[in-house]
């Protein structure tokens, strides 16, 4: 279950919210960037960001240099990732909406430490954005883990929240002419593009080359 | 050109910075939701959300009702859209990077007020999210309006970060037997999915059907 805080109850179209945690996983598990919300001298400030999940710890990375990760570092962050599965038509404006999948986690971020956990959250990461690399291409040596910030974030205090299906209307509008419905968006890799470095003979692995 | 304020001035990586206005409306006129940063209770909460423009101005809305709304109208925000074109994927795992266009927007929100900005708003977020709707469907009544707040928010402060092409490698990596590139993500709509409510012999218009 997924705590029930002011900030995660959710104010209004109470009928999209989920309070399962599998639902959580689900929408985290299936996104490549997050956006990093963080508070820098009073003002808010959003930028888009990696992330990986281990158990109920997330895990965002950075340079040691980058000002949204020193903002993060021990202060208060909002990550939201979401997903967009398509337009929703309806027959007035005022009713066209989107159908999505989307996870707001609050909490205060962490700087990881200790060398285990950092390596295992780039890990995490890696995975997520590139599943099989981890195992396929050299991993960071002492150098790069030290210009590499990874930050911990509990998964304690988080909202999910969920739109499917076509448009809701006023009564006296289904009499109009007009078409109604759903336009899905579909996200899809398209075929992997070889460095021009690479030379002959190599091709791509079935991780790359199948990815789902 | 795109004003240089200390927080629209990249720290790092500034070759991937633009200061051209047209690069920002190109990476806003291309996307559909927004990611809106506001400061609630000291706190960050970022929301998606849909977003319109009309020459310099972003406008966003929703219920008036809304806690992120509320939290927006006069206070310091932050517009992010993002776009992600591609997972670069490289020889070493610190190399790897994703190939993305995006905007940060700051500054302060202003709640419309003015009857005619409100409904040219709207019609900007629209047509942003459902382009040909507003001259096909049902425009908004008065009751509508009421119910719906806009905000405006200039793009005077605004930054543009762009990732194209393939993995940079360290030197030695070339030598390793790694295939490596750019894996595309490629995003489109999908075949319109009519409201069961439809009455028989009403299609698609030609603005829903063919959507670039």
């Amino acid at each position: 279950m997924l705590s029930a805080t002011p900030r995660t109850t959710l104010g209004r179209s109470k009928e999209r919210g989920s309070t399962d945690r599998a639902d959580l996983y689900d929408v985290l598990d299936s996104g490549l960037i997050c956006h990093l919300g963080v508070v820098v001298d009073g003002c808010p400030m959003v930028v888009p960001t990696g992330y990986g999940r281990l158990g109920d710890t997330l895990y965002l990375h950075g340079s040691t240099g980058a000002r949204s990760l020193r903002a993060a570092d021990g202060g208060e962050v909002c990550v939201t990732v979401t997903h967009l599965d398509g337009v929703v038509l309806a027959r007035s404006i005022f009713h066209h909406s989107v159908n999505y999948r989307s996870a707001i986690v609050y909490g205060r971020a962490r700087l990881v430490t200790d060398p285990d956990e950092q390596m295992a959250g780039l890990r995490a990461l890696s995975e997520r954005l590139a599943p099989g690399q981890w195992d396929y291409v050299r991993r960071p040596n002492r150098k790069e883990l030290a210009a590499t910030a990874v930050l911990a974030l509990s998964l304690e205090e988080a909202s999910v929240k969920t739109r499917r299906g076509g448009p809701s209307e006023e009564e006296e509008d289904y009499a109009l002419p007009v078409w109604a419905g759903v336009l899905p968006l579909v996200t899809a890799w398209g075929a992997p593009e070889p460095d021009p470095m690479l030379p002959e003979g190599i091709d791509p692995p079935v991780h790359i080359l199948h990815r789902e």
